[in-house]
């Protein structure tokens, strides 16, 4: 049908990936929690709400992950982290990895102290097997959004390692990601300059608001259609609650939601500024200016537009130059692959949403190779 | 900034304002309430759910209305019949004007007995003091979804009088509107060849789940822009509960929540169904093919678009001379002139949504006069 789906484009050089799910499995994550969890978990399991919508395409034995991901060797997809560097990293030229695992149930969880701990041994657990193996990769911190005090804590904790590169959450939520209960976890993101990723994930379980604006949906194409409004929801609370005045270094992350809902919404938040901004008059700046200086967007799932000119019109308008980062969301069924991701752009701007972007954000260095 | 706010298109023909406010006074809808209904309401009040987020401008005295809507006789915003006659019917021409009232908070109440007892009031106040002053207007059943049984009963009683033209509820809900709890208002809706129309408000009020798949927002802003999302949830619930699929003849009009998202949205869930059709095999068509067959949607309040390229690219990918129907808000504070809504359009484009589309959704006659 639309654009996105041209033939193969060439990889000349390469590329940064911003969402690569690795698996910390409960059973080695456990070894890390404190011992009266540790034998909570021997007794009952983790016992962390998990969502209730069918994830992943029509191949049943691959669950929501590509049929060709399950490594050789036995264990689910992204376990393994030579078969990560064969069957993706190796071909696709992925200088950089930023791994973004795969448990964000433990954000749902109403008991804040026992997510705390268990995002405290994700990170501690990615530290001793993950990024000791391999270069290329860099972790997320996992943070317990349900004490933002406590989050703050883990934050300071990793920060100041330099291959933790941002902070990340579930889009599903109690209140909107801009609502002044989490202002201790950007005052944590800003003293040691680490991005807040929010990527779709728990909407409507556990502890979390019901995943719309109206109630629950009952099926998995609708839930993930719907991941986009709950973006809307964060990214108004972010312009509106004056979050990026409080703190103007703050960088956010919209992950996997799509992308191109993004520019009408734009359009509807500058206008309604327009009228109604006496109403709100810490908000300084038209709600696209924030986007443009503090939002990023990655861009698996990007919507498949139905001609060219309506692509080009939207990435221009959405400024995707500076604010779209490419991802590939591995090892899951619905993985973009960087040669098909996009159709073929300018080489700049190929340039800096495969590269150049998430290297800014991230302050990483610049390629080892200029050709692959 | 965009196109929508050029210079004042002259208008040649008359037009069908499909979205006008009118009041429907407490003191006088009580009269129509069972005896004992009129006595708790005595004693206190109608105790509905109230939105809770400040609608309006910045003009403090009109409260959510235009500032030159109050009638010189006094009485609030389209209380009076012959100031909207002069004020607005007469002036742009309307020859028809659909009334959609003011008070969906019935639609939040717990109660729903009450909630159906002042559903009627409305309705039958409607026929002896609106319907009968004036040719050009029509009106909506409003009929309580909190009991979908009796709002069936309700539409069955003003289905067959040509005057009530449609039915009407908030986008607030308990439940997106493709669910089957809501079936026996659809079943009466195709008995009568009546459109479904789901008019912004009441959005996490009352009975209705919270306004975002993220929990409540703080400010007005916010909830105005989120109210698209809303929308979406019931689209989608409409689409892959397979309600189009079970009620063919089913029209369901979106009201008040913006027009452009539409398209991305469409291209989404045409892009999700092509891959995961076979866990909803109910499912025949496209997203995008049930939007054009059986979903209308209205104008106020448009997205901006930046640019007239982009505008056109949009109106022609949602089909817009087929699917879109102008409307007022009359008098509202964001109210759009017929003169001012859409930049200056193709004639036969123009009459289709000035004009046709609703006379074909709404079965009215050809226009009196051809030229005003």
């Amino acid at each position: 049908m639309g654009v996105v789906e041209e033939k193969r484009v060439k990889l000349k050089k390469s590329i940064i990936d911003c969402d690569i799910h690795h698996v910390m499995p409960e059973n080695k994550v456990k070894d890390y929690l404190p011992r009266a969890y540790r034998q909570r978990v021997d007794n009952f399991g983790f016992m962390l709400p998990s969502l209730f919508y069918t994830n992943g395409g029509t191949d049943g034995r691959a669950s929501g992950s590509m049929a060709d991901a399950f490594p050789p060797e036995g264990g689910t997809p992204g376990s393994s982290l030579s078969f990560l560097q064969s069957h993706h990293l190796d071909p696709f030229h992925v200088e950089y990895a930023i791994l973004t695992g795969h448990s964000y149930s433990v954000h749902s969880s109403p008991d804040a102290d026992f997510a705390a701990a268990v995002c405290s041994a994700y990170n501690q657990y990615n530290l001793e097997h993950w990024l000791s193996g391999d270069e290329r990769l860099l972790a997320s911190i996992f943070a317990a959004k349900q004490d933002p005090n406590l989050a703050a804590k883990e934050i300071d904790t990793w920060g100041p390692h330099s291959k933790f590169v941002q902070v990340i959450v579930p889009a599903g939520a109690e209140k909107p990601y801009g609502n002044r209960f989490y202002d201790p976890i950007y005052a944590a993101c800003v003293r040691h300059d680490l991005p807040f990723t929010i990527h779709v994930s728990m909407e409507g379980t556990g502890l979390n608001a019901p995943p719309t604006g109206a109630g629950y949906v009952s099926y998995y194409a609708e839930y993930r259609a719907l991941r986009a409004q709950v973006m809307m929801a964060h990214l108004a609370s972010f312009i509106y609650e004056g979050t990026f005045e409080k703190f103007p270094t703050l960088k956010v992350v919209l992950q996997e939601a799509g992308v191109f809902w993004l520019a009408p919404y734009l359009w509807r938040l500058d206008q309604d500024w327009i009228s109604l901004r006496s109403q709100t008059p810490w908000v300084k700046k038209r709600p696209s200016e924030y986007f443009r200086s503090n939002v990023r967007v990655t861009t698996q799932p990007i919507e498949d537009t139905p001609n060219r000119a309506m692509f080009d019109l939207l990435m221009e308008d959405l400024n995707a130059k500076e604010t779209m980062m490419f991802c590939s969301d591995y090892p899951h069924w619905d993985f973009d692959s960087p040669q098909q991701a996009l159709p073929k752009l300018d080489e700049e701007v190929w340039d800096r949403i495969f590269y150049q972007n998430a290297a800014d954000l991230y302050k990483l260095p610049q390629r080892k190779l200029e050709r692959v």
